[in-house]
């Protein structure tokens, strides 16, 4: 669909200028300059510009020219009118470089509406407005007004920024680092990054997917469509916004915790996204995938002929979760014969500072050769002997035929610079750090896992959704936004079994149901004005008879009145006491771009002074609930320690599933908890003490 | 001292040699280079050595030739002599290259020992061996076999790899970074850090000292220097080896947390030493300390002509702690006044894609004269119509001028370079990336602080330490590693309050001694063979009268004769239960560098699973202690939370102070733990439960 976008028989340029410093005559300069063989300036002066025959408008230009694709970089208030003609004209692609819509305000994002309508109406397609423009280097294609053009290569990139484009060129033109396509994705107001991702993937010039987002546009759709992209193709994105507090109202762990960027987190994670710390990281992946076949495994050999600089990635490849891998003997027989004898022969190798470019070469060859090595990190010092230009030059061909991923850090400044240009040269990045090279051989790695990882879908469990629905319906009829003891039947319909639970408004109730319900038990108070029930003394536990029940029910009420005068009292939750179980708590908030976030922790403190909980994109897979649970660092708290007895960790797994099915089912549950939920021993099932459901009453 | 090893009227090459591809010619060559006078080659066969007479022996050089240091480049063995003829002919320094000492085995190591003690006889002292020697620009001495001198600067750099050495130079010849000293460590015979560290403190051309260090020769003596040093001049060290485990076999909590890295990072802490994460940061951090002014605090500007880039410097400013700066109105009147309307002109300020050097600079000089303003990240990304040189051109006094930090990042590649090398050429850095620019403004925030933090000495407190000393006399003299119930004495005689506690060896007297401490009790097992004793039942808790403690006895003895039958049984510690109180950790491990290494955590599973602890090397002062407690993530749950009264934090710091103490007073103390230390609530104190102490008994 989007392949005339980028190969077109002819471009417009409407709004192609003769002027210098003209954004309008960049373009036209950036075509002409790549050979793309029917280009159209577009002018309402029309005559000649740059030599070529330019067209009062896009419907005067002669079918002849095959017109596939119109650039436009003409005033925001003209382009609407411009598309309109473009889709009277059968052209199918545009790509608005023009600023002024969205980002300028309300009239902006009127016209910007109007320009979608327009391509919609037609069935155009439009990248941007507000950008920088595409290239592609198959086709030769460079419709930008960027000052660099980009090398070819085989990486796809698109950024939502234009800036950052130009950036991602420069240092790509200094790096010598190539690209296949090159979108600016601008305002997205039609294209996003879910339709390139989905056309990236079929590329077949394109190997590797990097973007600089600064958001998704429709997040569920994101995470279907890179889950099947990167089973083909690694995807690396940084996103930015990772620290911005976001304004949203919460009222509930989950919300304190998720914050703005764990939804991200976790969408990229379940959809094999690698995510990028930053913009040179992901462009130091991006080289990564590009020149080197995948490891096998995790473990690292070093080759280095400074001590230091290979104690120093030894550290940070253990960091990264990379193991320094164990030799064959063969190898360090081998080592021993060619090596000077002060040299180390285990990893990490130190072939010395008086090292030659052979010794290096051999070396590097030995290791290569090892079985239990799946990749190497290869370092030169320019030491007082160092010929680090022939070593450059010798290791070349080594790694361009190697299967396995050699990645060099030439360590300095003026004397690398020159093997450095070589290994460049040859396709092959030098990363100006040890550690940049340890972080691009994790991402190697890990990719590798990515990319083979079965695929479980989430599985339709059999619910009452049907009791679920009255209760909700009813809520949003009474504006009832918090829900009350009716929360627990919701828990029930989807099969999660809840505390055996009732509210009474008198002290004789509260006595008459607890010996219905049997001792020992617990007293809430239930007052929508009182959020931490403990902090006012509304809980009280363990009460195990009748007087018992009467002293608690006293107390608590004259605290609760000292405390909070003004709380409007609902009566008193009395609750079957559980104990032996674990408590744990499941969250649901609902993210803007992904919907519903599922969160998981042990309960209590652990939650709120340690965030040590996990988060994912419901729906979830058995393996996805399985994730959450066993990727909290207090598992081994329910797992089992010590030799206590293990937390029936399938209930939670199974109780998280349910969960994820009823906040799919119900977008009118806005946000949710179970604080507790009561595991117990392996086989005895958990019980939810508490839930709080806010429901989307508008 | 160390001034004339600097700084030598004549310099002798012991080794010098007219062969092409020496190290002894290389350092000859570099002496010459560089304009020191007196120069005197020393070679068996004397003659000229490039057109400079030389000395069959060190001892044939006329005094005129004032020779103040003599560097060593002759064969390991040979060195002890030469070292012998430089201390008879009166010269006080020496730098010795020559490798095949310490680290090439037995023999080597017998050499060494040897240098050091002829040094020691005559007063000389020595830098290596096994080193690349030492530079000062200053003085123009280059007395290494390094291919680049270093320029001149304002950073003194030490280095225990030589090969490390030769990338910092390199990196430095590049980006135009200069040193005032360079000194290659070796193997730290006889001059180490400690010995650079102070004498940097007085050399008035250095301003920040850097280094890379594989470990300090002397822990305590560093830490006591490095405080010292660190009020006038910033101390930026990367340590290798982070994250290797250590072979000590340890057995307690404190021992296994620690591994070989925690003292590093707990030493350098209490001492203000910055510590980098990797070599390019120590190198960041130090070219950042040389340019730049101190920030006052912590309100950061970005400036940018890049919205995304902007976002992405301000994620990394809020990851490392950085405020975004609010500006004053009359900032934000002026940009307006100046920026077109689209710009931002709140933090972080975006002068558009297409801003001019002037429109540039005129932002740049309005925010920084802003109150609210600490220091600027400035970015630059190369747009179409971006002047990069001109806008370096144009900031570049500026920020010569500024008493606020402005760090820039021009970003991209190879449209950048011509500004950055206007930047490099004018002192002014570099980063290549934001995050660099970040983490190196928020060093010298960070420093800001250090420098005028208030010292506060470990206070002595009255104890009985006679009482303890005869304990731990007793048990070094009945090899008595692990000490059992007396421990309790020692904790007692220094002033920490322990729970009443006995052993008893039958069950009549474990009822007699319940009755007499009073109910509740507790019962633990009490044998060397079993250090986890509730994993064989070998607890009891909550035992409320006579027939509790003969049920839980009997089952006791029952339980741990079952899951280990081989354990020999000393008896059974019988307790008074203390409840309602929190239970803490304060643990020791000896560090083979540091000594004594505190440990401070929340008991149980926050320990085991979080790794929630602080380390401190003891002695520790107040604030030291109180650092201590407060560093924890889970410090809320002891200092009070929802309504929770708080914890005697007062008497867990008296505690960590008394402790301190003692296990500075009694090396004989290998590691020591109380687990847990029960603190009761503000007011009320804390008791130790139980205690292990290990003993040194050789």
């Amino acid at each position: 669909m989007l392949e005339r976008m980028f190969d077109p028989n002819g471009v417009a340029v409407i709004g192609a200028s003769r002027k210098e410093g003209k954004v309008g005559r960049a373009v036209l300069e950036n075509l002409m300059a790549n050979g793309i063989e029917n280009i159209v300036p577009v002018n309402p002066n029309d005559g000649e510009i740059l030599g070529l025959r330019a067209y009062k408008g896009i419907l005067d230009v002669p079918k002849e020219k095959k017109v596939d694709l119109a650039v436009i970089v003409i005033p925001a208030k003209f382009v609407p009118e411009a598309i309109d003609q473009c889709g009277r004209a059968g052209i199918a692609n545009v790509v608005v470089i023009s600023a002024g819509f969205k980002e300028a305000g309300v009239e902006g994002a009127r016209l910007e509406r109007e320009c979608l309508e327009i391509c919609q109406k037609y069935g155009v397609r439009m990248v941007g407005p507000n950008c920088l423009g595409i290239i592609d280097t198959g086709s030769g294609l460079n419709a930008t007004f960027a000052a660099n053009m980009a090398h070819k290569g085989n990486i796809a990139l698109m950024s939502q920024s234009g800036a950052i484009c130009t950036v991602a060129l420069d240092w790509a033109d200094r790096t010598n680092v190539g690209f296949s396509k090159f979108v600016s994705l601008g305002n997205k107001a039609d294209l996003d990054e879910n339709d390139f991702l989905e056309f990236f993937e079929n590329d077949n010039s394109t190997a590797v997917i990097s973007a600089y987002l600064e958001g998704v546009k429709n997040g569920p759709d994101f995470i279907k469509i890179a889950q099947s992209v990167t089973r083909s193709k690694p995807v690396i994105i940084v996103k930015s916004g990772r620290t911005s507090v976001g304004s949203r109202a919460v009222s509930s762990h989950t919300g304190t915790l998720a914050g703005s960027d764990a939804a991200y987190d976790a969408a990229f994670r379940q959809s094999g996204v690698i995510r990028a710390d930053s913009l040179i990281e992901m462009l130091d992946l991006s080289r990564a995938f590009s020149a080197y076949p995948l490891p096998k495994g995790r473990n690292i050999a070093i080759v280095t002929n400074a001590g230091g600089l290979g104690i120093l990635t030894a550290d940070a490849c253990s960091s990264a979760g990379l193991n320094i891998a164990s030799f064959e003997e063969s190898t360090i027989n081998e080592l021993r014969g060619t090596l000077p004898p002060a040299a180390n022969l285990y990893d990490p190798v130190d072939v010395l500072g008086d090292a030659s470019a052979d010794v290096y070469a051999h070396a590097l060859e030995t290791v290569l050769a090892d079985n239990n090595v799946d990749g190497i990190i290869l370092l030169v010092s320019p030491q007082a002997m160092t010929e680090v230009t022939e070593i450059a030059e010798k290791i070349v061909d080594i790694i361009r035929d190697s299967e396995k991923p050699i990645l060099c850090n030439l360590a300095g400044g003026t004397r690398v610079s020159e093997g450095e240009a070589t290994l460049q040269k040859n396709g092959i990045p030098n990363y100006p750090s040890l550690e940049r090279a340890v972080t691009s051989m994790d991402a190697l790695c890990t990719y590798y896992s990515i990319k083979d990882r079965k695929h479980s879908s989430p599985q339709q469990i059999s619910v009452d959704k049907s009791a679920t629905d009255a209760i909700i319906k009813d809520a949003v009829s009474n504006k009832n936004r918090i829900l009350g003891l009716e929360s627990m039947d919701i828990l029930s319909s989807y099969g999660i079994k809840v505390v055996d639970s009732r509210i009474v408004k008198t002290l004789p109730e509260a006595v008459g149901v607890s010996e219905e319900i049997g001792y020992p038990v617990v007293m809430k108070i239930v007052s929508s004005d009182i959020s931490h029930k403990t902090d006012v003394g509304g809980i009280r536990l363990n009460l195990r008879h009748a007087d018992d029940v009467e002293r608690a029910y006293n107390s608590m009420m004259s605290d609760v009145h000292r405390y909070m005068p003004e709380a409007r009292i609902a009566g008193v939750q009395v609750q079957k006491m559980v104990s032996g179980g674990k408590e744990v708590i499941i969250g649901m908030n609902r993210d803007p771009q992904f919907g519903p976030l599922l969160m998981f922790g042990l309960g209590g403190t652990y939650v709120e002074f340690l965030k040590d909980v996990s988060f994912s994109v419901a729906p979830v897979s058995t393996d996805e609930a399985k994730h959450m649970v066993s990727s909290i660092k207090t598992y081994p708290l329910i797992a089992g320690v010590r030799g206590e007895a293990p937390s029936d960790i399938n209930s939670i797994i199974d109780a998280l599933i349910r969960i994820s099915q009823l906040v799919t089912d119900f977008p009118e549950i806005l946000e949710f908890e179970i604080n507790p939920l009561m595991v117990m021993q392996d086989g005895q099932g958990c019980v939810a003490m508490d839930v709080r459901f806010t429901i989307d009453v508008k």
